[in-house]
């Protein structure tokens, strides 16, 4: 197929996902994981063929060995599939949200207007090594009435080719749901391969309507400069936490550690430490110890530099301590190391955030109240944290179940974008044959009412299916 | 100034109205339109020279009088001023969005999410002609805090400076706010007038959040083509109707002939209908005679021609009419014109539908409730009616006060958009001091609660200034 045909295809299957019922979605599902119990034999032993081609690249000092490592499906005990397996009855849990009523205004008598959410439509996601997301975004896509195009990285294209075969066996094979009007399209997940079909389909916008990609920050980049069609996600995660001038030492030690060293690969580690001058030897001085004896690198400017200097660091410790350039702010580690910089008042460490932060997730350190809610305003970012940890900004921990993506739009979905990141909504209106013409001033014209129509839960769910 | 100087200065503003009350706003409101009082006599002045030279520029040939005529800001007797004043009052009695809780939960004790509506940041607006959308932009921008960069059209440059200028003397000249902690910034509206400057301002992602244009599809598709910067709008209104097989026929001929009629020129007119077989005679016939007895031309194609024809339409009528081209479905007449195709079922009428419409707004008339169901759900469009004519689709007649804009988009804002389309929300995290590590299975670890906190009316306004 070319990428138009499977494009194409994608939009029909779109249209007909908009009159699935809720109960044939949580059918697919079901039948999902049974196909992936089923076929585990197979899915593995792919899987075991792209780790083992996967190897010789990284001999060959052609791959890295982190990005090899994502590729494994199984875990050593099988707990990646296992937990591969859990995801599908997660997704299942999520309550359904289309068909929801978000607004509901009588218009006139006999002329009422729902607000009701519906599904994107179609969504591209293009992701690298980890092939568990074919599936998380599959059922993803299917929960909330989606059809997806996949598109995996190279190194898995054998597990993700298994997987995608997997979904739509189970979607062709699933029992007819009793008074269930629609049959579930086939093509509602489909996946593409080549680099070539992408870029078709980046110029796509007359089918697809959203582009996820999940991967590097060149990745992500990459896809903006080349499509008109919206895309969710973030190239950077440069997140910095703040110690103000009135920072409690033991809140800002243990959530600056953690922030640094739960899991530095992840967009939500903090990058940079901003210190209010007033603080550098009573809380900066405490954190940089405990973070050099946690192994991080720190790159300091003068001022912080001093500071480590003059407070008898151990000489095995200063030698992870460097000089920063302007190079080591708005730069993504993803590693065991952390870019300081001392500044002079809350609003200059704002203004730094605002001007070299990616408008991820940034936190202030203080016992001041008045001081986090201007930091909490003024930080232009998905997530603004008060002695938090910016390693919190995950849609497992917010609660969602799960998430589609961390997004730095400041449109649509922002920060962690569960299922509420694949709807939107169109308006129905009721009418009994009325024209706008009706309506204005003189014999016999009628005036809008406007009256809300309150939403209880009869309301809220009419449209559910 | 350059238009980098002018948007670094935008972001700059956009930061400073994080922290400005809804009082402020109100305050500057009600400021702007004294002085739009007090300045009449200039504004006028300016608008009557734009007038002037439009007007030799429409003899020359060289600009349609349509265009000239959407220049004027009096109107015949002070009416179109006397709106323009109305409606910054109805900008300014809107509620203000910014601050409100639209969720909040319980992570752990002493560990708050809560996700609070702010501005989505810098929004670039373009349009053509009517100045006096300078005006109700800059009040929408103020009332939702954002910064505001407006271009319009040169004919009305003139006008347009004005009415800046008037704007942010209002801005520097409002009465200070008993408690307010922030000065509310003079750059938050400012105008450039070249399409150099629009050309440098597209390419600034860093600087700009969201580009609204409004005006010819032309102008919104080559904006979509030139940037990677959102998009909110729509290029294109091709509203179809639908008569279904149970169509009433009173209802058909008043809601078609409102739909194309009542304002040819809107987006949301209906250029195309699509009549089901079996009511070609009894329902489309009476439609298109009173479509012809308005004046309105009909492209027929062959089975609506033969039915016109066979009717016994006048003479004088049948001129009208004529065989319609696969050009006429798709096509944006945006005048007394209509394309008519008669389709075997009502999925027929779907796919015609969606594969030649907008997603803009497509109406059915029929009888039956379930053939409405299914063409409310089937039909991927932002508004989607049932016995009414598509010229409701409007932001005053849903109720939202005013709009921005139409959009078409499948993300963020669908439809007609209020102050929701200029707003976006953040996360804000409240916690004493905990970092993710802290959270997981094992000894000391804690799991999440997750618990909603319900939203009343406390809570939902706990961040609003």
């Amino acid at each position: 197929m070319t990428a138009e045909q499977v494009a194409r295809a994608a939009r029909e299957a779109s249209n007909v996902l908009q009159t699935i019922t809720s109960a044939q979605k949580s059918a697919v599902l079901k039948r999902i994981k049974e196909v992936l119990v089923e076929r585990r034999d197979a899915i593995v032993a792919a899987n075991r063929a792209d780790k083992e081609a996967a190897q010789k690249e990284v001999e060959a000092g052609r791959l890295s060995a982190s990005l090899c490592a994502r590729l494994d499906i199984e875990g050593a005990g099988g707990e990646k599939y296992a937990t591969l397996l859990q995801g599908v009855d997660d997704v299942d849990a999520i309550p359904d949200p289309v068909g929801q009523v978000t607004m509901a205004r009588r218009l006139d008598d006999n002329l009422d207007l729902y607000r009701v959410v519906c599904p994107v439509g179609v969504c591209l996601v293009i992701f690298e090594a980890r092939p568990e997301v074919v599936v998380n975004i599959a059922c993803l896509a299917i929960k909330s009435g989606n059809a997806a195009i996949l598109k995996g990285g190279k190194e898995a294209s054998r597990t993700n080719q298994e997987l995608a075969a997997a979904i739509q066996h189970a979607i062709a094979t699933t029992p007819a749901t009793p008074g269930a009007q629609t049959v579930f399209p086939e093509r509602a997940v489909q996946v593409v391969s080549t680099r070539d079909e992408i870029n078709s389909l980046l110029d796509m916008d007359r089918y697809v309507d959203l582009v996820i990609p999940r991967g590097s920050s060149s990745l992500v980049r990459h896809i903006r400069d080349n499509t008109r069609i919206p895309v969710l996600g973030h190239a950077d995660g440069i997140c910095s936490t703040y110690l103000d001038a009135s920072a409690d030492v033991a809140k800002a030690v243990h959530t600056v550690v953690d922030a640094k060293t739960n899991y530095p690969a992840a967009c939500n580690a903090t990058e940079t430490l901003l210190v209010h001058a007033s603080v550098v030897d009573s809380v900066f001085v405490p954190v940089a110890k405990a973070l050099l004896a946690a192994g991080v690198r720190i790159h300091a400017d003068e001022r912080s530099l001093q500071a480590i200097e003059a407070a008898g660091v151990a000489q095995d410790a200063l030698q992870l301590v460097s000089a920063a350039t302007d190079g080591d702010f708005g730069h993504e580690y993803s590693d065991m190391e952390i870019a300081v910089r001392v500044v002079d008042s809350l609003d200059a460490a704002i203004d730094h955030i605002n001007a070299h932060g990616s408008k991820h997730t940034d936190a202030i350190i203080t016992e001041d109240r008045a001081s986090a809610d201007w930091f909490m305003r003024r930080v232009d970012a998905s997530g603004v944290y008060w002695n938090a940890s910016t390693r919190f900004a995950d849609g497992f921990r917010y609660g969602f179940g799960t998430e589609i993506g961390v997004s730095t739009n400041k449109t649509h979905a922002r920060g962690p974008a569960g299922l509420e990141g694949l709807t939107i909504y169109k308006y129905r209106l009721f009418g009994n044959g009325q024209g706008a013409g009706d309506f204005g001033v003189g014999p016999g014209k009628h005036s809008f009412l406007h009256e809300d129509i309150a939403l209880d839960d009869e309301v809220r769910n009419r449209f559910v299916l």
